[in-house]
């Protein structure tokens, strides 16, 4: 018999505060960083691998609380495991003890994330199938066993998530075909960063118009000035026949973004996210009232389901934006792809950082195969960055991702990348140009 | 010039779960713990003592994220730093590659409040102030330099706030000498643990009569049947003049809430507090309207003063109940109390486990004097519990806690608890009888 023998975790952090890739309204300066968890067996020379997103300083802690976690899942049984993954699931998010530090949200739920999605890895290299096409290959019944609606039932009952998984049955087999050959739509936020100068964005926009993409997105919300500007010349270089989508990062109060927004309107945005707090639905679903018709999405630092659950009830979100490593792992953000069929909602995850556009893909993948069954209005987030330290990287072609070919999650990283970033000690930390404390 | 050096920080447990004390439908067996931490400057021979509570396994975690803030402290100027405790607080809140971790919730939100917390500790011993003295001993204007109003400007603005103080100036002085006078009211759940045989619950209940309170608070929400034994058997115990709240720490769903409340509604309950998860405002308020009027009580689990801002707005609770080591510190829940008087809310503070009467406790006195101007409806929760580890315990006499008045917030434990109590080192944990992993 098998059995989990524990962890190998690593501290990797890049150094991307040198370029500002990735500067935005709220974060001028994060250096990407991964919480990395291998889980260890006895059964074999594979790993399953996965990883919190972190923007450098408290990848540290984020590490801790996945160690944390070691002593819950070392000697369990491999098979029985990874065949009642929502078993699993409730066991780590129900330990009373280590809700108390959420409960369920931040540095504790999403260190349950990294070791419920290195669980998906293992089980997906071990079927020999990509993650998406594994959960695509379950049954309506195996599905649900995967989930725990707690605190969704006044939303979403179980079987009301039954019947959307059982009406997904029919044609599942020519949606997984079709994905197989035409990958699922992308949009790149590569051009748009707060801390390039306009020569930059010019480049960058002529660039993703180039490569295919429908749509970009700019980062807004420092300056309204600067961001009729941005907004003005990437309507010039894009034409009218490509999407603009704006993001600003929770930079705004309720009346401010109201007031900006509005503002910006003209550019017939996409959508404009994370108007403010990612806590604040009532205020979300004010704004979106305020400057209907623009679309306002959200989602990529919402903390859990519950608070998902209300922006839908409340209205308040045009676009949900899930993210893989924010919540406890794919469990939890199955249950997000359902309560968003339910109330009509398209998903288009967030992604970038590192190692985001290779986790989440599988779950849009899932979604178009077996729950929404559509991909209008739909794209996932695509940033062309530090995807050359991972084992099989997310590819992009013409504007879309490729469906996920190689087995597992895509979420395991190269071992040479590993040892070069891990921080402090990596060779690529070597120069002693990285600067911890204040910012 | 005096600068901070760096901090002391202590993993410190207690094995309560060998009593059951502290046990509930949503935590059966916690280990009261404290993830401590002493400010150390190069000044005095006086340290700012602070810590956040947490129930036993993850208290490591806690103290990581804690340690994660000390290269942000360290170097700091004294004087000048105790000085505008308001910059201090935006500066380590806003502090992008750490916020990445909540935002704003959680393990490294409450680990803020710990060192923000620690800072009062140590600027009310320097001052030879009890906390809520020095508080009370502010100017509108120096209190409102201590607040971030951002996210909250749709519900409360900076000229509100400053309305409120400027309003509570009358009659300060006399509300001060009252308090030290009579105290401030409390109530205890002393008698209420789940995991207490119904002859225990008779003899505490007879006590909690005996010494003088008013209201007493029974945990709630394993079985329907237990419940309504236990309210059956407090109420004849305690007759008709001394109130019954009631505690399901979170573990309904909104429909079962709705309808084991109404089973518990005909014993004239004060409150029922946390029906559901407590990020969900809107289930909340809809179980509100549901079971109208019995009152609902919530926000010891509120992560941060946004959501305090919802459950205001969308009129989800009878009762606010702010915790001290819940959201980032004294700051923060300044500005709830602010919320809770701009919605004529009360605000019945969370307390218990290891030092959180000790702590919370100068926020009501605060609040009295200096915010709400009145103790209508509102009370302190007490639970005779962990108090002689304290240097300065909190007192409570015939069901009133006594003005805190030695210098201080009151949140410094006595180096022999700190030495006896550290995990896993200490000789309070030399018996083996604590178990990590599985519960």
């Amino acid at each position: 018999m098998a059995r989990i023998t524990g962890f190998a975790t690593f501290d990797v952090r890049f150094p991307t505060s040198r370029t500002l890739d990735g500067s935005d309204a709220m974060n001028p300066s994060p250096d990407y960083a991964a919480a990395y968890v291998a889980l260890r067996t006895d059964a074999e020379d594979v790993s399953g691998d996965a990883f919190v997103f972190t923007i450098g300083r408290g990848n540290d802690v984020q590490l801790a609380a996945i160690r944390a976690l070691e002593p819950l899942m070392v000697g369990l049984d491999l098979d029985a495991t990874l065949d009642d993954l929502g078993g699993l699931w409730r066991r780590l998010v129900g330990d009373s003890q280590l809700r108390w530090l959420g409960p369920e949200k931040g540095v504790m739920h999403m260190a349950i994330g990294a070791v419920v999605n290195a669980c998906w890895d293992l089980a997906a290299k071990r079927a020999g199938l990509p993650l998406w096409r594994l959960l695509a290959s379950l049954s309506p019944e195996q599905v649900l066993d995967l989930l725990d609606f707690r605190y969704l039932t006044d939303a979403l009952s179980r079987d009301e998530a039954r019947e959307i998984l059982e009406g997904a049955e029919q044609g599942k087999a020519e949606r997984i075909a079709e994905l197989d050959a035409n990958g699922y739509p992308a949009y790149t936020t590569s051009p748009g960063w707060l801390g390039y100068s306009d020569e930059r964005l010019v480049k960058q926009l002529e660039a993703a118009a180039k490569e295919g993409f429908s749509q970009v997105k700019l980062k807004v919300g420092a300056s309204l000035a600067d961001d009729v500007r941005r907004c003005e010349i990437a309507r010039a270089v894009l034409g009218p026949g490509i999407d603009i989508a704006v993001d600003a990062n929770q930079v705004w109060d309720v009346g401010p973004a109201v007031a900006w927004i509005r503002e910006l309107a003209r550019f017939d945005l996409a959508w404009v996210e994370e108007p403010t707090s990612p806590d604040d639905v009532l205020g979300t679903a004010a704004i979106r009232r305020a400057v209907s018709p623009v679309p306002i999405a959200a989602g990529e630092h919402v903390a859990n389901r519950v608070v998902f659950k209300q922006l839908l009830q409340a209205g308040a979100i045009d676009v949900m934006q899930i993210d893989a490593c924010r919540v406890a792992g794919v469990n939890e953000n199955i249950l997000n792809l359902l309560l968003a069929k339910k109330f009509g909602v398209p998903v288009c995850p967030h992604a970038g950082g590192v190692g985001l556009c290779e986790a989440v893909q599988h779950l849009s993948f899932f979604d178009y195969a077996a729950v929404s069954c559509s991909t209008e209005a739909r794209k996932i987030e695509w940033i062309d960055h530090l995807h050359e330290h991972f084992v099989a990287p997310a590819v992009v072609v013409e504007g879309r991702y490729r469906a996920p070919a190689v087995p597992g999650a895509s979420t395991q990283m190269r071992a040479e990348s590993l040892a070069e970033y891990s921080y402090p000690d990596g060779p690529g930390w070597a120069q002693g140009k990285y600067e911890t404390g204040r910012t």
